[in-house]
C-alpha cells in the first residue's frame, strides 16, 4: 500500500482533523521528555476517539506494514514513546472520558488519555483515592502511566500503578478487542494479561480502557524532615526505618546538590541550614495519634543516627511546602543547565552507597549530579546537569547517565525503577535479565504481536 | 524413547530414592482435594531436590514428550495438580529450603517446597509477617501458592500472593534457567513475567525458587462480631463498610448453615443466638485508638444496618475463637456428608444477592450450601455437602456447583477468586474471558512452551 491510501485510510477511521501529517506538527509529538532518546520522523500522526477508531487505526497500519508508537500526552522519560521514521504516532488524548465511577465498589473506568490529576480530583469528589502519583501527574495520561507501570511518591505505601489496575481493555495487532481482568477485587481466572501488559510500554497492544481500583481517601498527613551531615547517616536512618517496620506514606530524600539548587530557587532555608549534605521527608497519613506515634519514631531514628536537625510537624501548609520544595528540584536544577534525569532502585540499605557513587561519578565527569528520589522503596533520581549547547558535556551527561546504572546493578538494584527501558535502556535491560530473559521477552511479543507492529525496537530487539 | 529409558533417566536425574512408580505410591501423589476433577495415573512421580534436578527432569521428559504436572502439597482445589495420565508428577516438597531472610529489606528467598507456615513462623522471628494466608496455611506449599496465586483471609488489606512476590527463577520448557524480577520493592525492567508465571497454575514453567516481599509484623488485632437475622443486611453492612473507606484487616462472613454446622460441631454458641442468618467477623491490627475508632465504626454501621447484635473486644483470646468457628465451617460440615466448594467472587455490593442465589440453588437441588467467604473482598465459597455414596446426590452437587458459577457471572463476577480454574472450569474460563482471551493465552502457552509439555489441558485447552 502506499503512504497516500494509507493516510486516506487513516482519515478514513479517525476523521481528517484527526490526522496530522505536517511535519512543523508532527514533530511536536515525536518525542518525550528524554534527551538522549533516538527520535525518528513520524508518516503521521492520528488521535482516535474510541475504541473503534483505535481498531481502525491498527487494521490500516497492520495491512500497510507500518509501524504504530502509541502515545499519551509525552511526560514519559525514557523515549518509549518517541517516533521511529514512517511511524504512525497514535496518540490516546482524546479518549479522555471518566465513563464510570463506582464508589460503592471503589473502582473507575477510563479511557486512556484521562489526565492523572483529572481523574484524582474526580474521585476525590467521592471521598477516593487514585494512589499512583509520578512527578508528572498534572499533566501525564493514565494510558502513559500504564504502559510505563508509573511510580511516585506514594508508591512507598500504596505501591505503583500495577497494583491499582483490575482490569484493561486492549487492541491487539489483529485488531481483536481483548478484555483482560474483571470488576471484582480478587479472580484468578487465566494468567494475569493485566499485569502482562501494564508496564509493556507500547509493545503489545494500545490500552484503550482501564478498570481502576481506587482507595479510601487517606488522612491528612503529618510530616518529619531531618538534615544530616553526611549521606551515609541519611541512609542509614532510612534503613533502620524499614528495619523497624514503620511504613511512612511518603519518605523522599534529596541530597546537597538538590538542597542547594532548591534553596536557590525557592530563595528560602529548606529546614536544613549550610553543610546539609541531606535531607529525609517523610509523612504519614495514618491519621491522629497513630500518625504522631509513626512520625515521632522515625524523628527519634533520625536523631539517633545522627540528623543535625529533625522535626515534626502536623501543619499542612508546612508539609505541603517541604514537598513543594522536593518536587521542585527538576525545575531548580534548570537555573543550572539541562537536565538528564536516571532511574535506578536499590536495596533499600544501599541507598546512602548509591548515592557516594553519583558522588564520585560527578567528581570524575565534572558535571553537577544532584539525587533526589523515593528513599523509601530505593528508587532514586540521580539528575545530571549539563550545557546543551557543548557536545562535550553532553557525551559526559551521557556517560555518567550510564556510570549510575552501572552502579545500581552493582549494589544489586535494577536499571529502571519507574520511567521504564524505552529506547535508551535496551542494552541495560539486556545486560540486567540476561539471554534468557531477552529471549521470553521475544517470545512473548511474537506471540501477541507477530508483525512486530507496536513500538518496534523500544525495550528490547 | 521408552518409558523404562525416561524412567532410568529420572532416577539418573533425582536418584533412585526420588522416583516413585508403584501405583498405589503414585496415586497418593496424583490428585487434590477438589473431588469434582478428573485424575489419571500418572507414570511416575519424581521429587527433585534442587534447580538442577528440575532442569534435568523438564530435559529428559521434553525429550521423551512426557508431559509433567508440577505439584506441591496438594491442597488445590480446582484439580490443577491432578496427575494426567502417563504423565510425569513433579512434587517439589523435598526443595523446602528457606535461603534467606534480608530483615533489613525485608525479603525472604525460598524453595518452592517451602510451607505456608514454615515461612510465616521464621519470618515471625525477625518481626516480619508473609501476608497471603490460604486456609491450608499449615499445610500448603509456597510453590502452590505461587502457581494458585493463592489469597486467605488477609487478603482485604493486604493483597494475595502476587502482591508479596518480587522476583521468580523458573525452570522452562528448554531447560533455560529464567530469573524474573528483582530483590528492589520497585522496578520495570521489562515485561512483568513474574506476575505472569504467578498464578500460571503449572502450565508455564516449573518455579524453582522465589523471592518474596515481607512486611512489618501487624498490630494484635481487635475483633468485632456482628449477627443479622437476614443476608441482604448482611451484606449491606459489608458495601457500608466498603464505601465508608473502612479497611479492616479482615472481614469474613458465614451464612445460617455455616453458622448452624459450626455451633454443632463446636458444641457452643457462636456469638450470634438461634435465627441468625448471617454472621460478620471482622478484624482491624491498626492498634490501639485506630484499631478501636475502626471496629467502632464497623460496629455502628452493622447496627445501623440491622444487626441482631454487634460488639467489638480487643481481647486476643476471644478474636482467635471467632476466626476458629470460621476456619471450622469445612470440618464442621464433614458431620453432615461430603463437601464440595466453590469459589467466586463478586462485586462487594452483591454478596447479599449471592448469598441469595445459593440459598435458592439449595433449594432446588434439595443440598445444604454452606456460604462462608471474604466478605472483604466479594469472594465467596459456596459449599455444597452431599452423600458421596451416592451418584445421584453427587450429580446435583456438581450441578449446583455450576449453577453457583452461573450466578458469580451474572452479578458481575468472576467464576474464581483465589482457588484457580484447574482441571475442573475451564469451559468456565472460556465463558469468562471470551474467544479473544482464550486466544490470547494460547498464544502464550505456544510461546513459552511449544510442546505443550508443562500440564496440558489444565485451565484451557
Amino acid at each position: 500500500m502506499d503512504t497516500a491510501a494509507l493516510i486516506d485510510q487513516l482519515k478514513a477511521a479517525v476523521g481528517a482533523d484527526g490526522v496530522l501529517t505536517d511535519p512543523d506538527v508532527t514533530a511536536g509529538y515525536s518525542r518525550d521528555m528524554m534527551p538522549l532518546a533516538p527520535v525518528g520522523s513520524p508518516l503521521a500522526v492520528v488521535l482516535p476517539s474510541d475504541t473503534e477508531q483505535v481498531r481502525q487505526v491498527v487494521l490500516a497500519c497492520a495491512a500497510a506494514g507500518t509501524p504504530i508508537v502509541p502515545r499519551g500526552a509525552g511526560s514519559g522519560l525514557s523515549g518509549g514513546a518517541n517516533a521511529i521514521d514512517g511511524c504512525v504516532v497514535l496518540v490516546t488524548t482524546r479518549m479522555n472520558k471518566i465513563i464510570e465511577i463506582d464508589a460503592d465498589n471503589r473502582l473507575a473506568v477510563v479511557e486512556p488519555g484521562v489526565v492523572n490529576l483529572d481523574l484524582r480530583q474526580a474521585v476525590d469528589k467521592h471521598g477516593l483515592f487514585y494512589p499512583p502519583d509520578p512527578s508528572s501527574y498534572d499533566w501525564c495520561t493514565i494510558g502513559g502511566n500504564l504502559a510505563t507501570n508509573a511510580g511516585g511518591l506514594c508508591c512507598v505505601k500504596y505501591g505503583v500503578t500495577t497494583d491499582s489496575v483490575l482490569g484493561l481493555e486492549v487492541v491487539l495487532a489483529g485488531g481483536d478487542v481483548l478484555r483482560t481482568g474483571r470488576r471484582t477485587v480478587k479472580g484468578v481466572a487465566g494468567y494475569d494479561l493485566t499485569k502482562l501488559f501494564v508496564g509493556s510500554e507500547g509493545t503489545l497492544g494500545v490500552i484503550t480502557q482501564a478498570t481502576l481500583a481506587l482507595r479510601p481517601q487517606p488522612m491528612a498527613p503529618g510530616t518529619m524532615v531531618a538534615s544530616f551531615s553526611s549521606t551515609a547517616a541519611a541512609g542509614a536512618a532510612v534503613s533502620r526505618i524499614v528495619r523497624e517496620g514503620l511504613v511512612p506514606s511518603l519518605m523522599e530524600i534529596m541530597d546537597a546538590a538538590s538542597i542547594k539548587a532548591v534553596e536557590q530557587h525557592l530563595n528560602t532555608e529548606v529546614g536544613a541550614g549550610a553543610g546539609s549534605a541531606a535531607l529525609l521527608i517523610c509523612q504519614s497519613d495514618s491519621g491522629g495519634e497513630a500518625a504522631l506515634r509513626e512520625l515521632a519514631a522515625i524523628e527519634q531514628i533520625c536523631t539517633d543516627s545522627g540528623a543535625d536537625l529533625a522535626y515534626s510537624t502536623t501543619d499542612l501548609e508546612e508539609g505541603r511546602m517541604l514537598l513543594t520544595a522536593r518536587r521542585a528540584v527538576l525545575n531548580a536544577l534548570e537555573v543550572y543547565g539541562s537536565w538528564l534525569t536516571d532511574d535506578v532502585c536499590v536495596p533499600r540499605t544501599r541507598i546512602g552507597e548509591l548515592i557516594s557513587g553519583c558522588e564520585e561519578i560527578s567528581k570524575r565527569c565534572g558535571l553537577t549530579i544532584a539525587v533526589v528520589g523515593h528513599a523509601g522503596d530505593g528508587n532514586m533520581h540521580p539528575t545530571i546537569v549539563y550545557d546543551a549547547s557543548s557536545p562535550e558535556q553532553f557525551a559526559k551527561a551521557q556517560q555518567a547517565f550510564d556510570e549510575i546504572l552501572e552502579v545500581g546493578l552493582r549494589l544489586g538494584g535494577t536499571i529502571t525503577g519507574e520511567h521504564g527501558v524505552g529506547k535508551i535502556k535496551r542494552e541495560w535491560l539486556a545486560r540486567e535479565i540476561g539471554p534468557v530473559g531477552i529471549e521470553a521477552h521475544r517470545a512473548i511479543k511474537r506471540a501477541l504481536d507477530p508483525g512486530s507492529l507496536f513500538n518496534p525496537g523500544s525495550m528490547f530487539s
